[in-house]
């Protein structure tokens, strides 16, 4: 199954009790510990380990310990109409603050068809794809989009000067899995690089630049150099667009002023801002017909001919909800040094992990 | 100038006077013939030449003369909410019918904050940035997007089921320019391979498929194959957002739907989908403190330390705004085979073309 880590198998309601314990450890309500640690489990469910417990447990707790991101949930609609919101969240949980725009979208668009929800001074909010799914069960098309600090340049530049700056589409299907679009505007992820580094393993072209700004595939170099974007340009364009959007007009910080993220800043509040939509499909189609013709539309897709070793055609979003099968029947994967961490973490907030 | 074709130079003015007269001559009426030759004309003066008179002139009238395109505009909203809209554009001009669909979702953002308003059953709208622009001068984010006929394949398939479907958004700045990005979800256009084939010049890695799906860098293979996608399955999933938002949505023509295209089809209505959608500017911020923050942003990136050779960091737009002053104040370059057909049409119209 692509996406699936190696590791200790663990069964996803076992691991979600205890952080759910471990969040109210560190003076999070229940019911926002509930909500964070959900969207926490399904990203580690649909694969996206780097969104899960295993990446952000430790840090989200680190950073409420060091007093830098609040574990007590307050937010302001700052501005409104009936279709938009711009939400202060007052350096609340990301997840708890998400939650709330995005069905501030929902519940708008189901009187006027569509609405555009921000939120500014926020946390990291997870996976993108978490938020514009939330539409998919209220029969509508939902997006998200969030900044973050800068980690590639603008085309033509050496200095990182833009997020990845990650957007999802999700779109409503009948019988067939949802289309769910969840994507970073540059071609691989750092880790992807590091791993390659590692192995002293030849980067594909396209992927990077050094310092000096120039296409390389050696992967040494490129750790000391940028990320590149996809198409060029285009995902420079993209990425900028985000950042303009969810941050400047906002009043978050964007491009350069971050003054460090997650565990690397463990003295200033992150600052993001995300935006969230939803789109009621009846507004356009009634949904049962437009279930049918996505349905249709997918099988299309997916009955196209295959390249020469290929064994089948994906619609984005259904190979992580095949994970996402997988690792509810058979438990989510920790590796070993994340284990050690969560025991270690238990211990020191009196919730011993699961089997310790 | 990036972009700047060879050609003999035309003012504008003298072709668009010109062209609005030609497009009376095949029965659109004077306001319409004035609104689509602007789309053109604007599209020649951004140096996006593939949108311009000098591409879609010949195509459109030869259209609406073998009678699959409506020079009379017949609009009918068949749904709408306070921020929605359905258009059924009844094979209507497809200029005519966007020109309606975005104007009416600023009115609509207006007053609700947001809007989006989508076509059905209509044309080929020339440029994207065209669209989303309409937003810029009401203080607004503009955004649209349109899906067209297969040109490229799914991840792992091979055979073109996808459109280059693209997509823009316009954001106001203050004394900056706005940030106009424009883009097809196609690391390149076929006009690039074609080119590079006629030079045999090999292809940058990363561009195109070979007819077996394979990557190739034979410009010939290429012509036979298929278009790569902007980061690789990024650019399959946003294309395919746009197909299933802009085509099964509104229930026009999708995917492999289309029977031919412009001048590939002479008998069949083309049914594209467009979707267009504005963002009032001061549901989340004051416009004027907002244009100081888009100020404030584009310099700092436009002052990215540079890449060895790079002369310029460039915002999305800024090109298309330089071309576009060179051009207005030199003119429009026509290539002498597309100065041949018009001065043609002209005297098969009896308009004659400047100067003959």
């Amino acid at each position: 199954m692509p996406g699936v880590d190696g590791g200790v198998l663990f069964p996803a309601e076992e691991l979600r009790k205890w952080t759910e314990e471990i969040f109210q450890k560190v003076d999070v309500s229940k019911e926002d510990a509930a909500l964070l640690t959900d969207s926490l489990i399904e990203a580690n469910l649909r694969g996206v380990d780097t969104h899960g417990i295993t990446r952000m447990l430790t840090v989200y707790v680190n950073r409420i310990q060091a007093g830098v991101l609040s574990p007590r949930t307050k937010l302001d609609i700052v501005r409104e109409k009936p279709s938009t919101a711009l939400v202060d969240c007052n350096n609340s949980i990301g997840q708890v603050a998400s939650d709330y725009a995005m069905n501030l979208a929902i519940q708008k668009a189901k009187s006027t068809g569509t609405a555009f929800v921000a939120t500014t001074h926020s946390n990291h909010y997870g996976a993108a794809a978490y938020w514009s799914m939330k539409a998919l069960e209220h029969g509508m098309i939902g997006f998200s989009a969030t900044n973050g600090p800068a980690s590639f340049a603008p085309t033509g530049g050496r200095t990182p000067m833009l997020g990845t700056n990650p957007f999802s589409v999700a779109i409503p299907a009948g019988r067939e899995l949802p289309f769910v679009l969840d994507l970073a505007t540059t071609v691989v992820a750092r880790g992807r690089i590091t791993l390659y580094a590692k192995q002293n393993k030849e980067l594909e072209p396209g992927w990077a630049f050094d310092e000096m700004g120039r296409p390389t595939t050696d992967p040494h170099k490129a750790l000391k150099g940028l990320l590149a974007p996809i198409g060029g340009y285009k995902g420079y364009g993209i990425a900028l667009a985000i950042d303009m959007i969810s941050g400047v007009m906002t009043g978050s910080k964007y491009g350069t002023h971050f003054p460090g993220f997650l565990a690397d800043n463990l003295k200033d509040p992150t600052d993001v801002g995300s935006v969230f939509a939803a789109i009621s499909i009846d507004s356009f189609m009634d949904l049962p017909e437009f279930q049918d013709a996505m349905d249709t539309a997918i099988r299309e897709v997916k009955s196209c001919a295959r390249a020469e070793g290929v064994e089948r055609i994906y619609v984005p979003g259904e190979i992580e909800m095949g994970i996402r099968a997988d690792r509810l029947a058979n438990g989510i994967p920790l590796p070993e040094a994340v284990l050690t961490d969560f025991v270690a973490l238990g211990t020191e907030l009196g919730v011993a992990f699961p089997g310790e």
